[in-house]
């Protein structure tokens, strides 16, 4: 399983995905499912994947490779919005899931999904989510975070807590504790995590930060997010019920 | 869908559901899904139920009605263990899908499980999950609680703070929180919530306690939890990467 997560601030935007991939508990596998593709000063784009990882590498690939094909009506070097980019990577992901769908279908879950995030010059910084039938919804400010794969354990603390208007630092916060959520009670989920943070019309160039296990920051959020929770959990007042007395 | 948890104490068990069924979002209707079957001074048993309402409904009245006749292999009444009880819960689940299922099968799915609890006289206080299979396992001083349905927004807060030896009243506590985290994730589980705390040994009464969405203490835990929780967030550490300057 993956766990993706987008928040869409007005400063930019992070993307994060762990790199756990898995085929049974006895097939264990670190990937890198965070892409980046950029031409800095003109187009910065990066893309989430989970779900079948075939399907998600195929797509990935063709996309990488067509960057080089002028003319191709899936080139994202050649996309005019972040809405046409979102377009290509949809239909490329209908064309994968055409040719292969019938034949893994009795081997397991062919279909993915993708988180994808970008700015072209001239254009603003846009966030979408792609799903498995390729088509597309669009983060806003009254929806700043799309979540892709094991999404429920994660959600709570972005539906408590995430506004359109926090801090780039801010949103790094939230999206480790709620990756955290997540690795806490989902084996499938897991360290290190590959995050890019994107700034509001800096057009590259981003580079993907890793974050291990160990990694002092998410140690440090991790574990004062664990104590105090416990505490504010503890001071919260108890009920005069006869049942508890 | 539903929300159902049980909380495994050193001093009792608290065992809670939410009420909101639905087929379909233009009918959605609140139904009692904790049934308590009860002789008190002999025996106290809960069942709390999730899943298609018409195959639990069967459940619950077969098990009533059975309650009447004597020698009946699944009259709860004439359980000798709590053990010994799952399994009539179990079986009499087996007994609805093997009637039901193939019917059923193609408008939706037939499948239920259930938690159940209670304490028998000379016995311990237990709590079992039934899966829909009509197999079952037992919550223990390591895996304090069990969850059925809707169970994943509820559950990085119990992964967090809930232990086997807090009190009933601290049970109760938990149970609102990783209720409202449901609650504010997912539109099909909504309150009323019907909740039954049993005190170890006490062997009954037991009664129902509804608690509604104005429910004066279920108000005061869910707004402090969120204003403190935000403050918490808000005060955890930023980091001090290139990225975030």
């Amino acid at each position: 399983m993956t766990y993706g997560l987008g928040l869409f601030l007005e400063d930019g935007i992070v993307l994060t995905t762990d790199t756990r991939t898995n085929a049974g508990v006895d097939h264990i596998a670190t990937v890198e499912k965070l892409t980046v593709f950029q031409n800095p000063g003109e187009r910065v784009m990066v893309l989430a994947s989970a779900g079948n990882l075939a399907t998600t590498q195929s797509v990935v690939t063709l996309l990488q490779q067509r960057l080089l094909q002028q003319g191709h009506a899936a080139n994202l070097n050649e996309a005019k919005t972040m809405f046409d980019a979102t377009r290509m990577v949809g239909e490329t992901l209908r064309e994968v899931m055409n040719s292969n769908a019938n034949y893994v279908q009795s081997y397991g879950d062919p279909s993915a999904s993708f988180l994808f995030a970008g700015q072209i010059a001239g254009g603003k910084h846009r966030l979408f989510l792609i799903y498995p039938a390729g088509n597309f919804i669009e983060a806003s400010k009254d929806t700043p975070f799309l979540q892709i794969g094991e999404t429920k354990y994660g959600k709570p603390i972005l539906d408590r807590a995430m506004l359109h208007g926090i801090s780039t630092a801010e949103a790094v916060k939230l999206t480790l504790i709620s990756f955290d959520a997540t690795v806490r009670s989902n084996l499938s989920v897991a360290p290190p995590f590959d995050m890019v943070i994107y700034r509001k019309d800096s057009i590259g160039p981003v580079s993907l930060r890793r974050i291990g296990e160990n990694d002092p920051y998410f140690h440090s959020v991790r574990d004062s997010y664990s104590g105090s929770i416990r505490d504010l959990v503890k001071n919260l007042p108890l009920n005069d019920w006869d049942e508890c007395r």
